[in-house]
């Protein structure tokens, strides 16, 4: 097998104030900067390398040269697909990464198109994201959604998928598995609604039915709400049903994340 | 309702290098210190008012002038609880607190004692952690066995329930839930099988039982393993059983956190 990446020789970047290095760094800290950009920048061996075998357009990347060395698959899958390639110095690299043991592999990408709302499966099982704020809450629902066989996922406001800490969490499962980003999720849901999809809010309200007697059917979309403030009256007003996880002792609410586990889990198995 | 703390005069503390404020310094940075000496460091107001109220003992609390105002009553509790009380500047409170939002209540606290592995509840239900290390997945682990209503989590290496992240993460389940910290988890599981109980190893495996076929029983303890490298040999090869929770598509597996709360969800509805 040949590693292409050790033998090739790449223009070198040394310095931080690199037009490319600066639009990493820049694609790595806004959110809103890749919203109007449609570009993201990912960091690792394996999911840069996950990227480029799933088919997302990679438009620059870089690497170490230790990187190259210590990670030649890797780093290969990345090179057959990247537009441009650079090699980066060491010093760079730790200044770039968002890590503490940084790998040595950077990509800027472009951002996958939402899936159509057109193209919401009617027979689908879905969950939806009613401004879910920590990031890596987010990657931890797009990781078990994607091992739970999950149809997609509908991200309505708060933290965004190409967040790097939301990346790392998502293990390369945002990369694969379907997203729709609305910044309307009530329309969404009543969308879902009028094509005859179940949409069901979850809440910590014990007056809720519980996740166990919810209807088992195909053609459902499932609601988790924010860390803090749980779901917005807005959506609860447009579910048709209110479903709960019943809790017991002091903890009056469950991590977002370990929520919508088992609320996926009991969707699907 | 009288809120003490905002009428009280405390010894005001303004330097770093105060031996109190240092000994919050190191105990929120050095697991091998909270180990030494027994004791930790503890941030928030409600967590703070929390471990009051739930018997933890408060050898040291420190308040800046705003936190007495904006949250009186957890104050009062905390004020009322701990055996010395000061006042630190709202520069101090910047610098020794662990948030971005700090709220300006700190408390030294005194470790509860592990429960005796002769009390394991021979009908009980426990989740076991072999070497986890994310302190954000351990807390979470923590506030869900509260809030399934577990028997107990026994801790086998790895991040301690102290860390300042797992603290958080665990919204005051760390200091209710009974949790027995172990160095030789093995020996643990040997003496759980003794007694009756039913011992399981949960694994990415797709060979292994899958978890809704478990038998469901009284008396189990059931073992997460390390986010990275899965259950060692060693409690592997002591397990009695091994379950899984199957997967599709690309995921290869589950966050650790949105795995146990699955396997607790399944262990306890």
């Amino acid at each position: 097998m040949l590693f292409s990446g050790v033998n090739m020789e790449f223009e070198k970047i040394s310095s931080r104030s690199n037009e490319k290095i600066k639009l990493f760094q820049h694609l790595s800290q806004s959110a809103s900067f890749r919203r109007e950009t449609g570009l993201f920048a990912l960091e690792g061996a394996r999911i840069c390398s996950d990227a480029a075998i799933t088919g997302i357009e990679i438009k620059t990347a870089f690497f170490t040269v230790e990187a190259l060395r210590k990670y030649p698959e890797y780093a290969d899958a990345v090179i057959k697909k990247a537009e441009q390639c650079f090699e980066i110095t060491h010093d760079l690299c730790g200044r770039i990464s968002d890590t503490r043991g940084p790998q040595g592999i950077f990509c800027i990408c472009v951002q996958r198109k939402n899936f159509d709302e057109q193209n919401l499966c009617e027979n689908g099982t879905y969950i939806a994201l009613d401004n879910m704020q920590d990031p890596s809450n987010l990657g931890a629902v797009l990781r078990t959604a994607e091992a739970f066989g999950l149809s997609g996922v509908l991200v309505g406001g708060g933290c965004d998928i190409y967040n790097p800490k939301a990346l790392r969490a998502a293990m390369g499962s945002s990369l694969r598995i379907s997203v729709l980003t609305t910044s309307n999720l009530p329309s969404l849901l009543i969308f879902a609604s009028k094509k005859g999809m179940l949409t069901v809010a979850s809440t910590p309200d014990s007056s809720a039915v519980c996740v166990k007697d919810m209807p088992k059917r195909d053609g459902i979309v499932c609601v988790i709400g924010n860390e803090g403030s749980g779901i917005s009256q807005e959506v609860k007003d447009v579910c048709d049903m209110q479903i709960t996880i019943p809790m017991r002792g002091r903890a009056e609410s469950l991590n977002a994340a370990a929520a919508a586990a088992v609320l996926m889990w009991e969707l699907t198995k």
